[in-house]
């Protein structure tokens, strides 16, 4: 019982109007295993060069992560370098060298194969293909993007999307993608194209769940008095997303509409700690009554009614 | 028992890229009215030329509205034209003819002095000195300003605001005002100027609600498929906000914390029905079953955990 997932680990330096940091973990499948260890057992599969620290690959299994899928190749690591600007909401990617990233086709190791959720982070389309070929076993899929694929690879994406049940998209991608300004309507175009539910995410104005069945659930964002670095915070935010999904699927074995509302707000909690402090530091020292308390400050500061009871009304 | 309103009465050209509207009835104070009158009376205060249609006067009347402090002046109505870009998020004021506006000075009218709540609409900030001064029976105040006043009158402006109770502000309006891109920051330092609460509207992402005894509320956007029109959508939110605060205060004599939640969610309720066709139409065939209905849905999309119990968490 465990969480799959599929995407970058790579070496960052990161800019931000708040100082510099060099040499950071980084990369998609970095950032989702911080956040969703907290939840769930993380089985990672990706590619890294002779050069990844081992300090990294420890804190990986410190995490309780399996990491007999990363596959270690002769050559450098993938490495990616960002400076965001005064507003935070804008950066420049500084530099992208691919790396040992550029050949990469990922194996899913028999092991994982029975994992019932698996995450398809941000990679090219082809290979998060090959990968739901080898997710057998998985109960729920969930796929992550960005606006590249969106331009460059669209036949490829559009199949997988047709296959996935949850994908994870910013508001710009989800315009971008359904090719319409207004969002409700992206929201259902995109869901006539295959998924169960669209997750719309809207940085710091929270997140959208729109369902096949025509439900609808709005998490806003936790009102942040610093945010000092944003990178990875989509990632973290699915690693809280499908961290809580794993952990209801594992007590009662299937998914009601309310654990994807809470797995939601888990995602907001998630992505909101992470942005807290440069690239993990946040979740290395995040503990389980820290996201406890913060899902009592969501209840406190999103209800409003006593009265509700779910599915009732 | 009424909520006393001050603000532009007037008459709108309306383009936006669903169609065009001419001569419709406008001004801060009309759209509030049109909303508040679901909840409440409404007192209104303010001034029209001789040229005010009698028709947009009684539309006050049949919706309950006394009228009596609205000023018949010789001359010209206050008259305003305003062209959306496709994506209804940034406008043109094609012209602002200020007519008999440009030397109104309101006077609220004896039986208007024990309203409970007063509302100063967005006027010049001495006119809401003005008016606070004759509103001697206001249990509660709220502002709303733009950012006119912000770069052009800020003395006045932080004198009115050092004296009301709740501030409506954009998030533009409150970085502007507050001097800083971090809108927690800006709310904390709003708040250090004098009223208790300030609350944030975010248009398509909702409204947030800080108060200075440290608590906060978020309450999302209804999700809209077609925002038809979108001006005077933040008076139709300060309608249904405050219309529901006076329900509440005819209830019990005072506000409760979770009152001035539920206020924001009927400020989202109002707000969302008023973008739904042009000027004042879609309040005029609105009903309180559909205000109720829209409740409901808000319950649904924003809960997530029926175990919460206000005051307990």
């Amino acid at each position: 019982m465990a969480i799959l997932v599929v995407g970058s680990i790579g070496i960052d330096l990161l800019e931000t109007p708040f100082g510099r940091a060099e040499d950071v973990l980084g990369g998609a499948a970095s950032h989702f295993c911080a956040a969703a260890s907290f939840y769930d057992t993380v089985d990672m599969v990706g590619v890294v060069g002779t050069d990844f620290p081992q300090a990294y690959l420890d804190y990986f299994r410190s995490r309780g992560a399996d990491i007999d899928g990363i596959q270690v190749v002769e050559g450098q690591t993938f490495r990616w370098g960002g400076r965001y600007h005064l507003d935070m909401n804008t950066r420049d990617t500084l530099y992208t060298e691919l790396g040992v990233f550029a050949d990469f086709h990922p194996t899913v190791p028999e092991s994982y194969r029975s994992a019932p959720i698996a995450f398809l982070a941000n990679i090219h389309p082809s290979l998060q293909n090959e990968v739901l070929e080898q997710a057998t076993g998985a109960y729920l899929t969930v796929l992550d993007s960005m606006n590249l694929w969106i331009s460059t690879t669209r036949p490829e994406l559009d199949e997988v999307i047709s296959k996935i049940d949850v994908l994870l998209m910013s508001e710009e991608e989800a315009r971008q993608y359904a090719g319409t300004p207004g969002l409700v309507t992206a929201a259902h175009k995109i869901l006539e194209g295959g998924p169960r539910m669209v997750v719309i995410k809207q940085g710091s104005y929270g997140a959208l769940l729109f369902s096949k069945d025509g439900s609808f659930f709005a998490a806003p964002a936790y009102p942040l008095e610093d945010v000092r670095d944003p990178t990875g915070a989509g990632d973290a935010f699915a690693g809280g997303f499908i961290g809580y999904l794993a952990r209801a699927y594992h007590e009662h074995g299937e998914f009601t509409a309310v654990d994807f509302k809470r797995a939601l707000i888990h995602g907001n909690i998630m992505g909101s700690f992470h942005c807290e402090d440069f690239g993990l530091n946040r979740l290395k020292t995040l503990t389980p009554d820290e996201i406890t308390t913060r899902y009592r400050e969501f209840l406190n500061f999103t209800h409003f009614d006593p009265d509700w009871v779910n599915g009732t009304e």
